[in-house]
């Protein structure tokens, strides 16, 4: 049996993630001036995306069909932003939660592919993937380019966490390894946003540099 | 048990919503000049893509997988397209029919959620994908923006059509209630078309107002 | 029982058209000078889009969450392509294991689905999603017009090789089949890249011609 644990037991968490991606849908649907009802679609997609993503590629029942609670509150978040609204200053903030449910959702899928018996390197796909997909899926919709497109460490941060969680969860239990490894993922993202960190990027590989040696040769 | 209803029995119905949905999705193969082969992907998976996701989340063996015919239906209406054509003024004709398919599979899709013992909630969002799956779907694998970003009443009326289907339908009956969901989603969705009917669009919320207030003051 | 074929025994095929396709996520990633991380992100979800839609659809265990040995193939191939680089030349070679690719995986897919007792055209279909569906999804991912709307011989090939395979099978057995399947795919989309074969392309359908006709009388 898996053990109940800070994971399982308070939804809370769940819920709290759940309405922030959601709330970062209907933000995307603000610019182009958007009925009500396209906030909430939106905001239900994003919200819910990821974990459907997961609980599909698991085989395990959708975690908003068996609990409906969570279509409430992806709508009610969609439906608050349209209602009340933001400012560009709210959708910098937010990339703070952002960043605390990117790291959450991590740890969270990583865990529920564990405890449906998958291996560490699934467990750390799903993980990724119910953090990420949401997002994905919000910025195809919204005909925008991905925020993988993006170059930030976003994926990274997710894939963080889960490894954290997958590796530290045999070593010291899953309460302990879930909240290492959303620090881990947390603190690496909120860390890249205020210092610009970014990961190498693809400068040609071992072949682009020969050939620009051979150019300047 | 599920009643055998106007819904279950003359598969007749959901034929023609197929065969309708598959046709736009050859259109919209149509301006770029594709083959006879991409029409028919395209009319294929627009007219499939609904009631595949719905198939999915419900944890339903996939309707065209078990019964091929659709997948007949679907080819044979994108090959038609290729082989017939058609004139701009059809495809403003075709929007009526297209309302009401819309409003079909809305009542089909939410139907079907709650004879697999889904709840209203859950039911409602079944009813809403299965009727605008197909289009996101076509609009997006032909890098075109969604139906969902036009403003138009069109997720609306997928989603009245499914909301007096759920609610109606332990008052009065599957039978009697999807005829009423149905009249009330495709009456709402040719109406607005007709009279240019729209949700308010976002206008910045209570924040958005006070801000422009206070520029304004 | 389904036989043990060329098909079944030796997974090095499959493991071959899953590095192939994922080495062509990578360079999608490489034009917008990506960092690893994504890389290995596009790899993945382009070397095992195809194969997850064809076993979510088919109700089958995932073939990656079973095998994950098919995750450590993909993410490596990107990882290969991000740290040795290729060169425009290396995209225009790929073509050509990419039509093996496109082949052999129309083929491994019709074959899946006719093991799980699906119906002739419904395996027809799963071998062109399992040919197709991971370059779609990369297209899509990185905001690019997705191969099909390139009016080449490729939805086409995949094709010819799945209908070939499930007409050939009952006849000369699943062996042979494959290999004439294969064969006659790849032979197609070669022939249709060196000698710029295509399809004929939509002229508006009779009733296009007519109207053309009309204006020209």
């Amino acid at each position: 049996m898996h053990p109940i644990s800070l994971l399982t037991l308070p939804n809370v968490f769940s819920y709290a993630g759940v309405a922030l991606f959601a709330a970062t849908g209907a933000m995307a649907a603000a610019p182009r001036k958007h009925d009500v009802v396209t906030f909430i679609f939106f905001a239900v997609i994003t919200g819910l995306g990821g974990g459907t993503l997961r609980d599909l590629l698991l085989g395990a029942p959708i975690v908003w069909v068996a609990e409906p609670t969570y279509l409430l509150v992806a709508a009610t978040s969609g439906l608050l932003i349209w209602v009340i609204g933001y400012r560009e200053s709210a959708r910098r903030l937010l990339l703070w939660p952002d960043a605390l449910g990117l790291s959450a959702f991590a740890v969270i899928g990583a865990d529920k592919a564990l405890a449906l018996h998958a291996g560490a390197a699934v467990a750390v796909v799903m993980g990724v993937l119910t953090a990420t997909a949401g997002g994905i899926i919000r910025d195809i919709t919204a005909h925008e380019p991905s925020v993988l497109l993006s170059r930030e460490i976003y994926i990274t941060a997710a894939l963080t966490a889960a490894i954290v969680y997958v590796s530290a969860q045999p070593l010291i239990g899953a309460d302990a390894a879930s909240i290492v490894g959303f620090v881990a993922g947390a603190a690496l993202r909120i860390a890249a946003m205020r210092l610009g960190w970014r990961l190498p990027s693809y400068a040609g590989g071992v072949l682009g540099r020969t050939s620009v040696e051979a150019e300047a040769g």
